[in-house]
Order: structure tokens, then sequence, then C-alpha cells
């Protein structure tokens, strides 16, 4: 077995390889799979790259097999984020697979918090392999945390993406907001994107910006597009009631409201969903529920300006924040959050497990708000 | 002659050094000085400690001479982050101490600004002694900017510090607090305060946290303490006016204004000053030629609530900004900055060679606002 400092270089390299995956693995888990030979040398890579193919594991095992032949797996090392699954679905068992392999040594970041996968570790075990378990495990829960969220909650886990300065503005007074960060930062929101299975934007932001809300620049799956529109006032020429992403367009709207574009958004392929209202709001918590029952949505990412931003936080519905800062000070300008339910400075919205990482000119903060381990 | 690499490692090494020094060179540059034999092993180091005391240079040769004797210094290489003086100051010139010590190599970071000290690196060349220059010299010139900027300029080097939340608030709407930043953050203000002449806070932040502004948790000289009180109104009973560091205490009040603490503080020793007033506030930039001309004050630190801070920025009065981050929101709280006189983006405050370093769980910005090399 390579030791632990070694296990966790090729975990990272684990992670990298997941990364790759985009919301077309969904709602399975990003993972990636790196194999090594009884000398620690790599023979193999693989991640999970869609929904109903083959695992990370698997995916690995038959690259080595195809280039190498089926002998250099005798005595090797496997390594994946997450634990090799124990059931059949889309697929058999992976444990099988391994069983059967010729690897002897398993490194594993963390349980399957799946409760019809997990055993996986204990089924390798009992078998006899030398499995080293929670190698980086913190990074590999928060990298599938939106996974490990969808096991047990009624939602969706909700990404909030905001772009500021180091005052805290989106805009000047005047409205004015293109643009606040540089072009590497605005780049990086096209990854995220990649890694959501849906947008979700409020209506001021739509009017403002008519953003296409698609992935670009990078390659990904389109996500879906969801445009709050309590009282349905948008305009129909708006772009996502119209380009060629119809199909992917979610209009929220009150309860009891047919707006201008629902003939014609239903026509191309989209849809408009009605939902209560609270304090001529469309209720939020209830809207959630409804993303993840109807539309099976998984990873949430929300753009939102200052009302929308404000009200996910009054409703502890953000989960993790991403917040771009731009080197740059504009003063008495329109701030990214208004009142989000702070008083008294205990009150105060904290994160967990943050980090602050320069992304060209700009930094990227980026904290989660349940901690690790989960509870 | 060692590589441009190696020059550059021990550079960074000539700047920790300089480090070490605090205000008590002022208004004398901070300079370290690392000494390499013929095969780059370090033989000593050194730094400029005190106003008139031997310059870096100086003090890493005495050094090596009574560790390994005189003639290590033959063929030797010095490593400097300024270039060495060629005038008669408080002591001798650097360059003659140089050319009489057998050492052939010499690395510089930047050139003396000072228009009396310079010449060195002219003199050194002329005399046959290699030289390498501009190693590592933005690095060097902002650890020296406050000296740069004391050539030509009628007034401090102004560095603006503040503690907020990742939305821009430095209290919550009533007013609380402390502490918005961790432990580390707040013991690195008091290496901030080490490093400054003087220390200038506003009538508000006096009144609401009755600071002592003296350097603690890290030795260093204590700085000058400036409070801005243009209506005289501040409570003789504040730390500042009675504590044992009164002969440090410089009280700023408008033309004719005589607070009620004038006589106590003058008697323990302290200052007062009256500065013409203008819109009803002391006017700034007058204050702060004063400062320069009177106290002889290079390097100012002002820890400034947001009506200061906003007034400053306004008279293009910050030419280094701290800003340090808490992973916190607090949402509708006291904003550090207010009106800073921007109305459009291309109006917005940017900043230049600016970075971001994690401290304990916060984050600190550090921008310039003058271009580097200076125009």
């Amino acid at each position: 077995m390579i030791s632990r400092t070694l296990a966790e270089q090729w975990m990272a390299r684990c992670l990298e390889l997941a990364s790759k995956a985009d919301s077309a693995v969904s709602p399975n888990p990003r993972v990636g799979c790196v194999i090594l030979n009884s000398g620690g040398v790599v023979l193999g890579e693989g991640w999970h790259q869609k929904f109903g193919d083959r695992h990370a594991e698997v995916h690995a095992m038959d690259l080595v097999r195809e280039t190498h032949g089926d002998h250099v797996l005798q005595g090797a090392t496997l390594v994946v984020n997450l634990e090799p699954c124990n059931h059949h679905g889309k697929t058999p068992p992976c444990t099988e697979y391994i069983s059967k392999s010729g690897i002897v040594n398993i490194i594993v970041g963390m349980q399957d918090p799946n409760p019809i996968a997990t055993g996986g570790l204990d089924q390798l075990t009992s078998a006899g392999f030398n499995v080293m378990s929670g190698v980086l495990e913190e990074k590999c829960y928060r990298l599938n945390e939106p996974f490990a969220f969808w096991q047990t909650q009624a939602r969706p886990f909700i990404t909030l993406k905001i772009a500021q300065t180091l005052d805290g503005c989106i805009a000047t007074s005047n409205g004015e907001s293109q643009w606040i960060t540089g072009d590497v930062a605005r780049l990086s929101v096209h990854t995220l994107r990649r890694e959501s299975d849906a947008i979700l934007i409020g209506s001021g932001t739509a009017q403002a910006d008519d953003p296409e809300l698609t992935v670009r620049h990078v390659s990904g799956t389109q996500p879906m597009r969801i445009i709050l529109d309590g009282h349905g006032k948008l305009p129909p020429s708006l772009r996502v009631f119209c380009d060629s992403w119809t199909p992917k367009t979610i209009a929220v709207v009150a309860e009891g409201i047919s707006p201008m574009y629902q003939d014609q958004l239903i026509d191309r392929g989209g849809n408009v969903i009605q939902v209560p209202s609270k304090y001529s709001h469309v209720d939020l918590p209830t809207l959630m529920n409804l993303l993840k029952d109807q539309f099976h949505i998984q990873s949430l990412l929300i753009e939102a300006g200052p009302q929308l931003a404000s009200a996910l936080l009054r409703d502890d519905l953000v989960d993790r924040l991403h917040l771009f800062i731009a080197p740059k000070l504009i003063g008495n300008g329109l701030h990214a959050f208004q009142n989000i339910g702070v008083t008294y400075l205990k009150e105060c919205i904290k994160f967990k497990g943050h980090s602050w990482r320069p992304v060209g000119d700009d930094l990227l903060f980026t904290g989660y708000r349940h901690p690790f381990p989960p509870e």
C-alpha cells in the first residue's frame, strides 16, 4: 500500500478527473479513479461521464486492460473519491468488477451517502482487500455535497453566485454593472454553470440583462434555466423565452397568473409553473421542493440580485456561496445584500470550510453553510 | 555572480530583514542585507535598525567580520533591497565601506529614490564591481513606497485600514462591531501600526471604541496617535488624552476651537493643533501637509469609519488600502464606504499591484493607488 501522502496526491487527481463531469451525470455523483501498479506507477485513469454509463472505476479498469492487457491489474491499487458501489443499478456493482480484477489495494475518499449503494467498503474489506479510507475526505465531500444533500433533503443543493466590488457593490447607484469582475472570473462562471442542473435568476436580472444563461467558452451540458417572474410581467421577447434552448426554460409565476409568453413558451417546449405566493412574492421553499420533485434538480445555481439573494438567506436557502470580488470600490452603489435577517453581530451569517482563490485580478470566495462532517 | 533566480531568493530574505525595522528608522528607508561567499553560502545578515545607526550593508559586513574575520569578504556577494548610499549623512557612504571590503558582486533591488543619496550603483559599477540590479524591484519599491513618496510629495504616504464582512459592513445597523475579524487579523493590525510613524482615527471611532492605539502583542516603537476632533467635543477621559502615551497624542481641531482636554493634554506633553475647516470638517489635505511639515510623518496609518474613509477617497488621500475581510454577512449594516465620488462604473476606484492573503480565517486585501514603476 502507498503512503497516505502519496494517496492524497492521487486522490487530488481523482478529484480533477471527477470535476470533468458536468450535470450529464446527475443525479449520480461526480467520480474520478486512478489505477496504479504495484510500483506506484499510474496505469490508467477514468471518470463517470454520463448517467447510465460506466462508473469511474470500471472506466479506468477497462482503459488499463485495453492499453496494457488484463495481467497488469495483478497487485494494483485503485484510488477513487467515492466508495465503490455495491448494488445493481443501471450497471452491475463495482465491487464485483473489482473483486475479479486482480487489484489488491483500495484507496477511497468518502463513504457513499446513498443508503442503497453503500456497503462497498465493508464488502471489499471482508473480501481481503487492503483498504485506506477518508483520504482528503472533506474535499471529496464538498465536491459531491449536492449528491449527499439529495439523499436526505427535500430540495436541491443551492449555490448562490454573486460578483461584487471590495465594498460589496454589484452595480453603481444608477444600475450600471457591466462589468464588475474581469474576463477570467466571468469565464469561470461558465464552469459553475456546467456543474449545475439548473440556473435560476430573478425577474430584475432577467429584465435588466436579458441573459442567455448558457454554458459558453467551456464545453458542457446546458442546464435548465429558471426565471422567477411572480407577476408574469416579463416581455416575451427575452432570449430565454425564444432562443433555441427554450425547452430548457422554466418560468415561475404566482398561482393564477398567465403571462403573455405562456403559450409561446409551452409551444417551444418550455415550461410555465405556478407556485403559491407569500407577501406578494413566489414562496421560495415551496418552489425549491417542486424543483426537486418535478424536475429532479439536484444542484441549483442562483445568479441573484440583492432582493432575491437576501430572500434566499432569510429563508435559509443558501448551501454554498460563490462570491467573486473585484479589486474596486464604488461607495454608494447597489449592495449585493439587503435585509438578511441579521440584527446582532452574533446572528451574522458565517461560512464553513471556506477558501479564498485568486481568479485573474479578482478573488473567488467559496463558503459552505453546513458543517463537515455532516451533523 | 549567482543566478537571477537565486538572487531573487536572497532578495526575498533581504525584504524579510528590512521588515524587522519599525518606525524607529523613519525618515530613513527600511533596508535588509545578506552577504554570501564566493560559493553562494550565506556569511551574514544585517538590517537598518534605527535612524542614525549603521546602514544595513555596514551592519551585515560588521557581523561577518566579527564572526569569520576580514578575509572571508574577499570575492563575496552583497545583496541589498536598496541601492547603497553614496553620500555623507549621519554615517559615511556605504559605497566607500563596500569598496574597501573585498566584496566583488553587488545585487540590488531598487535605486535610491532620494536624489541626494543615489549614485551608489554608478559609483560601484565604475569601480569595477559586478552589479545586478532591479531584482524583485516592485516588491522592494512597495516596501519603501512611503520613503519614495516622501522625496517628492508634500504629505505623508497614507494607508487606509478597514476590517469588514464579505458584504462590506464594519458593524451592524445598531453599531455593534466587536469583533468583525478574528484574532489573527487583529494581531496583524499591530504589525501595521509598528510600521507607521502615526495612526489617525476620526472622532466617531474615538468616541465609540475609546482605543489605546498602541502597538501590542508585537514589539515595536509606539507611533504618534492623531485624533480628528474638528468640533473639539471629545471627552477628556478618553485613553489617548490621559494614558502614559499622551506625549504621542495629537488632537486635531478646527480653527478657533479650544477643546476641554486642551490644557490637560498639553500639560501631559501632548499636542493640540488647529486646522482650517471646509464644509464644517477639518480640511484633510491641509492637515496632511502639516503632519509632514510639522511632525515629519512619512507613513500614516488611518483606521477609519465610513465618513472619514469616504472623505479620504474623495480627496484622493489614500495611497494604499489594507482591507481585512471576514467570511461573514450582515446585510443591512453599516457599510465601510459611503459617497466616494463614483457615479459611473468607469470612475470606480481601482487598485494596482494588489494581493489577496489569507490571515487566519479572514483575508487581507492590499492594493496600491499609484503605479509601478512610478510615473
